[in-house]
């Protein structure tokens, strides 16, 4: 038999056989009727998932780009924007920043520090943009994001936050929380395969455009264009179509159940370590629901093993970025999973480890996660 | 029986069912040993459809944000740039130099001209870039590329040539022509849906980098993560791995044998036009060989009558862009494109317009197209 495969990285993630199907149907033209309604409902659906009465706009971009799209509609050169990192996003967000030429002021956190008001309260006054970063998918950090929102929205600031492997998965109240912009991508906890962003902006956020150039970015381009359900630009229609239909599937589910469905992931999938004796270098609660990071044991060369893992028997994790690289491996565990896929990471991560010569509780992580997931008790 | 639907327009374009079954794949981690193949594979294989040397980048992003790309990392503040333009895109790329705040000389020939040498040389003095159009597809225009390109060069200015809609169906000789940088897609003549955007980078162009704010695409950062194999941001993975597969079948065509095809397709698409006794609004030479755009007889209801051909026959065609919108509708024949498309293209236009009642001569599209096309006789 061709071995089967596993996709447990926070991104891409597995991805729907419903969703797949789409991708493989014929292309359409963007100016066709057809095309025209799913593009609609998937930008109503968008809307309904980020919980924002204001647009939504989706790029043919990676996260990156939608989120560049932000610093280049904002940035007025020598204003003030503050970025608040904790790893490796929240760094890329300060180089980005730093490249339009604000006045960057980076409130660098050591990695896997979760962010607080107060880290940022000093900070703040006279920011034009406060750039927060929602989950720190190289650290497995959920930030309390309400609180870090109202913060920076009380100090009259416009608020940009990186909800790339977050939305979907964690709860994220746009407009309740004031936040006047929020960054995505589909191939996260959206189910989708990537190729588009996904950025909200308030009404605050676009009056506060400023002067770096851009075009293909430009808020207001794609806004008009949005308004006539006419892309300016021909966007990626196959993962368009792709996404509408994932995003009925998260609607269909529900997103308080999926937000709830997420938390059990996380609980499950970090008992399963702990009861192997692994440590986790993600916190050890319920909000870290997105990605299950954990330190590498003493000696244990990471990139082999996940090399091995994934050879050997199918399963893809991934190591850590930048200052975490060696140090750790991830478990993603947004979108399009259930219980099993914890039970079989964490089966794969015990042989792998085993099978690397490392001492480690066996038999135990998945009885544990299956313990800590609660399926539902039979009628 | 559901009817068939038939994609006729120069972009999106149709996508051989090999392509769409990629499309249909699970999704695969960009950091993957088995992507990497592909990945190194597509941009082998894109140098040699482009026919450089050079390094050829692969972004997440329409055609514009491809060629936004080069005009991001090419412009520095109030240096020169020249665009000629007789259409649409040349119109869009002139905003586009001018929103980086480029010393603009936009010369602007009448929609449907092919742009000369002589309209280029009085105002090449001092430009740092001069951008051209090789297929204009608003108007079907394909220019005379190498003399333009060696104009500008002679004149020390970096080349960069729209190649969106000409790449893979019309002879781009980038390196002996002396082109520092091509644009294009994937959705065009590549036979691959849209989603990704193209750009061979010469370099002196690499060399001649200037200082405008960039991130997403910027070139250095692509060609770093490139030459690992390890894309700087997510990619489209999908499509890359789609793109591959259409870019083995051209590969295998033949780009020799490609053009050829291109050439008999256009001239097949003419005579049936002008058998009808419609009015061609692209010229009547070979080198249209992208689009073939038709003038609307007095009195049609462009929109109408597309809209019908649509609905009723399930053929996709489009309108005119920009100012001959309504006056012009465009049957596109790059990419995954025979005769028989042609001809299907032919008869339903024949039927729309008898439909709405405009006077042509009936019955001798589909013969004159197929005379023109010379099938291979039987052996």
């Amino acid at each position: 038999m061709p071995q089967k495969r596993y996709l447990f990285t926070p991104g891409p993630t597995p991805v729907p056989p419903q969703v797949l199907a789409v991708m493989g149907e014929p292309v359409v033209h963007h100016r066709g009727p057809d095309f025209k309604l799913e593009y609609e409902q998937c930008l109503a659906r968008l809307k309904e998932v980020c919980r924002t009465e204001h647009d939504v706009l989706l790029l043919t971009a990676s996260g990156t780009g939608a989120f560049e799209s932000a610093v280049a509609n904002l940035t007025v050169p020598g204003e003030k924007a503050l970025v608040v990192s904790s790893g490796n996003f929240g760094e890329r967000w300060a180089a980005l920043v730093a490249a339009y030429g604000a006045d960057l002021v980076h409130v660098r956190l050591p990695w896997g520090d979760a962010p607080e008001p107060d880290d940022l309260r000093p900070h703040l006054d006279g920011a034009k943009v406060v750039y927060l970063v929602h989950s720190e998918t190289s650290t497995g950090v959920v930030a309390d994001l309400e609180p870090l929102a109202a913060a920076a929205k009380e100090a009259g600031a416009i608020v940009v936050v990186d909800a790339v492997s977050s939305l979907g998965a964690v709860q994220l109240e746009t407009d309740a929380w004031g936040i006047d912009v929020v960054v995505s991508g589909s191939q996260k906890a959206l189910m989708a395969p990537p190729g588009l962003g996904i950025v909200t902006v308030s009404p605050a956020a676009l009056a506060a455009t400023g002067s770096s150039p851009r075009f293909y970015f430009d808020w207001r381009r794609t806004l008009e264009g949005q308004a006539k359900l006419d892309a300016p630009f021909t966007p990626a229609v196959s993962i368009v179509r792709a996404l509408n239909v994932a995003l009925g599937m998260i609607l269909d589910e529900g997103l308080e159940a999926a937000f709830a469905r997420h938390v059990r992931l996380g609980r499950a999938c970090r008992q399963g370590i702990k009861a192997m004796g692994l440590e986790l270098a993600s916190p050890d609660d319920d909000r870290a629901a997105v990605v299950t990071t954990v330190r590498a044991p003493e000696g244990l060369d990471v990139k082999a093993f996940l090399l091995d893992l994934r050879d050997r028997l199918g399963v893809q994790l991934i190591g850590g970025q930048g200052e975490w690289s060696g140090a750790v491996f991830r478990i993603g565990h947004i979108g399009y999973f259930d219980l099993f896929d914890i039970t079989t990471a964490l089966a794969a991560v015990e042989d792998g480890l085993v099978a690397a010569g490392v001492e480690i509780e066996r038999g135990a992580a998945v009885t544990a996660a299956l313990r800590a997931f609660e399926l539902p008790t039979p009628a």
